[in-house]
């Protein structure tokens, strides 16, 4: 079962061994595009449609349990889908597809939950839900229901992932860990102080307003699932070829993901979010961008984190306050499953 | 496990349980749109962008066995997309999203023939896919892979479903059962005289040729898949309001699959197809239509095989050469997992 020649669960987890899968796999299916396609491995693709971009993403769920404290699979693919528009600048979403599998023998309430809290989110998110699609499967042959929503959206500007220049700033927009932490913490019935609850949520109007106040400034986004603000900080870097430093004791983090990750020994960085973005702005657009995102509910702990830099281009430096030391990217996080 | 309370294998096939699931659990997930939404349940969405209609619409594929006889669940995904397009006269997609769920332990090369299939086939109707997402379940939860396609266009005119009137013809765009018969006799390993194989292609250049040929005359398009072209004359009639009288022995049918056909004791017109259209059409343009798609090596076998009536509204007749009777709709096909 395991060995070179078969996919693994580390190929899902949003680190080195699922990048090097699509390199190797899928990427050869793209083809030159007017804009951003599969080889750019963004948050989505940017297609030129007159004098805007029509953005699309596409995003499958298997998260399990299917429902976790403070969401459920509904809610992370209507978001996740919103928020990978929202992270190529695409705040406005035109609307969503659908499309379930189902287990034969799947409670009819347990979809109709799911449901009702897909509307909500898109109610959050001002989006519509404009085709579906439906498969079944038999019993034991799919744990459950996996949901795929993609999204597509008009914008007259998009940012992309690849912006960062030495100088520029990271800014996350709140806590790091919550999603990842919550969602294990059930999975093994872990009792924790407090209220841990996924942040999962659409982003789209925090995202807008960092962008009206940022404007072109704003160089770089990303949404920290799979892989967590480490990953993302290391495909800033990368792409946009800098050393990104990262101020460990800056990062946001709350007291009940802090206790889960000493409890599984995992660390916060490295784990999912489903409402948190990572930003990279040039340094004189820092402030007003700080300002306008803890003016929105969703931002109220957002913080600077990092620095990019010319040295060590390609890596992530975390400054633990104490020293510094080359942050590792994860071969695969060792969560299936999470989202 | 059973009972109303639960989803079956019949919600997935293509009939009238499959709609009724639809329209009880997801329905409501839909919202105003300006343009053709989910409570049209037609091939797709179509909205309002400046003078065009951008066309979208999403499939996620679960056939079993992966490959089969003509074709695998890689190009029925890109070719299943395309064809939801092209129903709805979206016949130059911009581009493709491809999300695929895959079980640990899976072979690395199969994803390969996949993935070198999927290419194939989007070079043939001419479309790149543009973005993707790589999810992977653990062994045993998902039985090998579940591929979604999304897709999008954008489009002068719409065709839609529902555009019958009494007097319009019927045509089908070459022999039906295809792609179900060769799925379930490779999946039962019945031998059968001669070359069973899918019909599965891309049918956006046909599709272009026909409304080249018939412009506002073509007034309804659907592809047979799941339900057959039972299933695509009941959703004809029943948005309209007329009946629809099928002219049994034109409908165009292979030996080999009638022969599978009487081996299984199927009948071909409920059976799935992946590379047939079914076209409304007003008379005047009938000759002319059927010309341009026979002109079309996809379209030789094109046939008239029904016209729409006043009479019965919402309901099929099949004349069988010996007399006429009302052809049920199926519930659900007996057919999991066909595409």
């Amino acid at each position: 079962m395991a060995g070179p020649d078969r996919v693994a669960l580390k190929h899902g987890a949003g680190g080195r061994a699922m990048r090097a899968l699509i390199e190797d796999v899928f990427l050869p299916l793209g083809g030159p595009v007017d804009g951003v396609g599969l080889s750019a491995m963004d948050d989505g693709a940017a297609l030129r449609v007159g004098d805007q971009w029509l953005v699309v993403t596409t995003d499958s769920h298997v998260v399990q349990p299917i429902f976790f404290p403070g969401g459920d699979i509904g809610r992370i693919s209507v978001c996740g889908t919103v928020n990978d528009l929202a992270m190529m600048g695409a705040t406005e979403p035109l609307g969503l597809t659908c499309a379930v599998v189902i287990e034969e023998g799947f409670p009819r309430e347990a979809l109709e939950r799911i449901r009702d809290s897909m509307k909500r989110a898109c109610e959050e998110a001002g989006v519509t839900i404009v085709t579906g699609d439906t498969k079944v499967m038999g019993k034991g042959e799919v744990d459950g229901i996996v949901l795929n929503t993609a999204g597509f959206a008009l914008a007259r500007r998009i940012v992309r992932d690849d912006g960062l220049r030495p100088g520029d700033r990271i800014i996350v927009t709140g806590t790091v860990g919550d999603h990842g932490m919550a969602v294990m913490t059930r999975r093994r019935d872990l009792q924790i102080e407090g209220d841990l609850r996924s942040d999962v949520a659409p982003l789209n109007g925090l995202v807008r307003a960092a962008l009206q106040a940022g404007g072109e400034a704003v160089v770089a986004m990303k949404d920290p699932t799979r892989g967590g603000l480490a990953s993302v900080l290391h495909e800033f870097a990368q792409k946009a070829k800098v050393g990104v430093v990262l101020d460990g004791p800056s990062v946001p983090v709350t007291h009940e993901v802090q206790a889960a990750a000493e409890m599984l020994g995992i660390d916060p960085l490295v784990v999912a979010n489903e409402g948190k973005a990572v930003l990279g702005v040039r340094p004189e657009a820092v402030d007003r961008v700080l300002a306008a995102l803890r003016a929105h509910p969703q931002g109220r702990r957002a913080a600077v984190v990092g620095t990019a830099v010319a040295e060590r281009p390609g890596n992530v430096i975390l400054d633990t306050g104490l020293g510094r030391r080359l942050l590792a990217e994860s071969d695969g996080e060792p969560l299936p499953r999470i989202c």
